[in-house]
């Protein structure tokens, strides 16, 4: 596997032993094998601290490097350092650094039975046919990975938790030890999803967050999980959403059924990681009223100040569900007096299954301008790796991990170029030319996808469930609250103040901006305002004739870049899969430029100015 | 089960016994049960002739009956006095029937897992979890069912024919043996769907119809089968369609290919029934040209006189695919020197999942009227059936196999109201005017549903797969040649000669009654034409208005139906499923009516003159 495809750690060979048990001695493992490798003449010398602190320092002089930190810490700095030698960068006289965030997570939608929800690279490392099956060496693999850019929390199971996932922490207890040993040595601590409803899996009748028979059954199971696993960080939910059982059922508001759980987890030590993903997938799509968006905020910021101090909000990045371009979501700066995490899917559900090229930086970037780093305390991302031989489906999709961990470490410091150029030096190692086409690529990827799908921060524009491939109206007339509201004049929703207000979720300036058509930006203009198809650009062109070059030069940008691919110096199991994967995305942006192109065209019946095909 | 739900025979109460071996036996047996009860002074001799044959002569004078006929023939004529008797009817004093076509067919679609493609009222009689699995008593009602009204030929697997289920003629044999001696005595024989690529499964390299091992393969395979099932109908086969494999993959057309089978089929009297359901499903929407109902006669007719005469090509009714409304399949008019049999769909697979109510004796009147009885020489029909409690999901789908029978043997006296009043006499003999009610809303339910669907002959705006439910655009940008081409002006597809030039498939007559915009049926306007909304019906109203009303008098009917059927009544179980389903049929309405007229408001932006909403 790690022969055929490589990973941005290009230095290490030698998998770390199963004897290794602390970050110190993998530090050593790792130095030891990788600096003949990266700089065979240098000398490194560690000083652990004995504690188990993330911060290391990097002193270098001469040939001698030392790195110095708590245990993790100095396992942090080996691999910044292995790397940085390795890209041929200087090490710094004398540096410090520490993550910005304690928690720095990946989800994993991984179910019992082996397969993994949204999961496009395979199936599941963890779980197979209803039980726990793995290979520890690929968990150590994974493990490496991770520490390789400073994440440090690994949730193992699917946030939609179905039998039998739910004995993980009953009956699972002594494999899920096993898992968390095998993690340890790498600063990764575990993490589990559980099911709301689970005491009523065992004689309780009821799941009401305020019953004392649910509360002491959590307490006795907290107690039981930690004497197994005495570092793990705790539980994620996923409550009242999309069918989930919560305390809505019981008639408790969600900081009721959250802070049950932490204070059951919090003699432990333990965190309640509480997703903030619920509205009514119910809706009547004749309802103009009800604005899907604007739930989370409504169902969540009057309960600020309201949590346990144990007690992690965990809100997807947009407030709609990982769409190609969303907003920040509101909710996330409304929020000062609770612990707040923001939520990044690095699995392409939406944003073209791995087959696609579609690097995040830049929404990271954008999203993080808008939001301040100070503003959360925590980072999670649904995990895009799988037992695909080449981990992450597509060996582009690798960077959006590897620049995860980057930003999750300082996002102040995450500048898409910088992560994009990294990886690909430690992933390829190019000419500077090869290596300027191949970045170029990853940051243009995701405007390109944008352009070639849903646009101008429409949305939803995919094929129902699948979520790959373009169905302008797959989504209009469901009761999911996702909907364009396309006629024969104009498109959109008005989510200003004089439409369904969803705009004066945000504080002044963001509601001004994107309240005002002037200011609003136009990737996201037919995602706050509902606009006519003449409708003129800052640009001077329609809407209409927005849409169709949007789309065309989405698609060409496609077949250029599958021809700089091509020529570029590849492995050969990478140019396989590469191009491979390059065919089906234009297979898929062909579709998506033609197929809203011309569902735009059948409404408004005006021809592309530069006669360009469109199809009744 | 007889017990709560009534079908059309409540006479018979007691199950057939399995020591009856002959149809005779099985008359005797039928007759001494109900003729107490349907006419206790009355006196019934039968007198069969010792023949398989199915003609039935009954005399009858004063108290005295007599039926004389074949051995089969005797026993449908005892099931039809009895229904005479039961409602009341007055014998004829000397009457012969028999049956208009040698097959009267029922295909089942069950995969050998259990489950039913496309069945919608529970799962298989015959199969579950990859083998073999029935209760003899349930298949014997089933035969008795299909007795009662003339059907004589079950195929008991899907078409769509995956393993195992190609191992019912290889070592499941014994057991296609013994469901075979359970059908018997019922006049009820056996057919199987095989898989056209069946001998490369053995170590044939190849399924090439001209290849000498191929033929080999299958000579000595019906040697088997005809051992095991001396009388075995044949095969049923769908080849070259939707992914299946067939002929075309040799270079080979579809007479080479059914004769090969139909040769080895021969020397056992054996039939090789052959489905003539071939079409591009990777069609580029983009194409105008290719019009996927005209697929079938291009690929069909030319080989007119070529097919072995144990060959019967089985039709669907229409070009399409079992759609709500669609005129009569061309091809069936174009073959005179080859067998065909028409092809109808009892599961409600387009026209509301035995949810909605649809009686489809209507359907069956109106395409005979244009076929013509002797066009044909064999009718089959996909079952409707499964293990659910009521059999037909709904109770009232039940009289589509009811009239399936009575259609087969004779479709010049298939009158659609004698058929709903006698199966509603037989299944709740209710008072005449609660009858009246439940007839009317039977003969009306096809049109009703037909309103509040897909209007006037477009077809296919169904939910893409599941095909319950309104999607208008679901498979407009698919790769299944079905398309509606709506835009801010027009919808629907020219297929006359001044477009895809469908219509010349036709007869002169059909062809200029569709061809002719003033002839053609309001019904399938949309079928043959493309027309602008502001197009005037011959009732003065547009072609919008048009649409709008039939969508809302569609809903506005099963508002009524619920009411007048909550009245009638019905046996209790019947009542709880029929209004349970009636709740969902209304649902399902308001969604139809109200998405396809929203669709259309949106692309014509004409208010509905009547004032009655419709939503952006």
């Amino acid at each position: 596997m790690r022969d055929e495809f490589r990973y941005w750690l290009p230095f290490l060979t030698k998998d770390v032993p199963a004897e290794l048990t602390s970050p110190v001695d993998v530090a050593r493992f790792e130095l030891a094998q990788a600096l003949p490798v990266v700089a065979a003449d240098m000398k490194v010398e560690l000083q652990p601290d004995g504690t188990a602190s993330e911060f290391f320092t990097v002193r270098s002089e001469g040939d001698t490097v030392t790195i110095s930190g708590g245990d993790v810490g100095v396992l942090y700095g080996v691999y910044r350092v292995l790397m940085a030698l390795y890209c041929g960068e200087k090490l710094p006289s004398d540096q410090t650094q520490q993550p910005k965030y304690a928690l720095r997570m990946v989800n994993c939608w991984d179910n019992a039975d082996g397969d993994i929800e949204r999961g496009y690279s395979g199936r599941s490392l963890f779980f197979d046919d209803g039980m726990f099956d793995y290979e520890p060496e690929r968990l150590r693999m994974m493990a490496r990975m991770m520490a390789s850019v400073g994440l440090n929390v690994a949730c193992i199971n699917n946030v939609n938790v179905r039998n039998p996932a739910h004995r993980l922490i009953e009956d699972w207890l002594p494999e899920l030890a096993e898992v968390a040993a095998i993690f340890r040595p790498f600063g990764v601590k575990l993490m589990v999803s559980i099911d709301y409803s689970q005491p009523m899996r065992h004689g309780v009748p009821t799941a009401d967050p305020l019953d004392e028979r649910v509360q002491n059954w959590w307490n006795e199971q907290c107690k039981l999980v930690y004497a197994a696993v005495p570092d793990l960080v705790g539980f994620l939910v996923k409550a009242d959403s999309e069918h989930r059982p919560g305390p809505f059922t019981y008639g408790r508001n969600h900081a009721e059924g959250a802070n049950m759980l932490a204070r059951a987890l919090k003699p432990h030590g333990g965190k309640l990681i509480w997703r903030c993903f619920v509205y009514n997938c119910q809706q009547d799509w004749r309802d103009q009223k009800t604005d899907r968006p604007a739930a989370a905020y409504n169902h969540y910021v009057y309960l600020d100040g309201q949590f346990e101090d144990n007690v992690i909000l965990q809100v997807k990045n947009g407030p709609f569900d990982f769409q190609v371009r969303e907003p920040l979501s509101p909710m996330l700066l409304a929020m000062p007096k609770t612990s707040l995490a923001i939520e990044w899917q690095l699995a392409q559900e939406y944003t073209g299954h791995q087959i696609d090229i579609y690097a995040m930086m830049g929404m990271w970037q954008e999203v993080m301008a808008d939001l301040g780093s100070d503003t959360i305390m925590a980072m999670a991302a649904v995990s895009n790796w799988g037992d695909d031989a080449c981990v992450y489906g597509h060996p582009f999709a690798a960077v959006n991990m590897f620049g995860y961990g980057l930003l999750c470490w300082n996002p102040d410091a995450a500048d898409p170029e910088a992560i994009a150029r990294t990886w690909a030096k430690l992933t390829y190692n190019f000419s500077k030319a090869d290596e300027d086409t191949l970045v170029d690529i990853l940051l243009e990827s995701r405007c390109a996808y944008e352009k070639y799908t849903s646009p101008l921060g429409l949305c939803w524009m995919v094929t129902p469930h699948v979520h790959y491939g373009a169905s302008p109206d797959g989504y209009e007339y469901t009761a999911w609250g996702t909907y364009h509201r396309a006629s024969r004049d104009a498109v959109g929703i008005d989510r200003t103040s004089s439409g369904t207000g969803y705009a004066d979720q945000y504080p002044a300036a963001l509601r001004d901006r994107y309240s005002n058509l002037e200011t609003c930006p136009d990737e996201l203009k037919l995602w706050f305002h509902r606009l006519r198809y003449d409708y003129v650009m800052a640009d001077g062109r329609t809407l209409i004739q927005r849409i169709y070059d949007d789309h065309f030069e989405g698609y060409d940008w496609v077949v250029a870049a599958e021809e700089k691919l091509a020529v570029l110096p590849f492995p050969e199991a990478d140019k396989a899969l590469i191009m491979e994967r390059m065919s089906r995305q234009k297979k898929n942006a062909r579709e998506w430029c033609d197929i809203v192109n011309s569902f735009f065209y059948r409404f408004s019946g005006v021809e592309d100015a530069k006669g360009r095909p469109l199809y009744i």
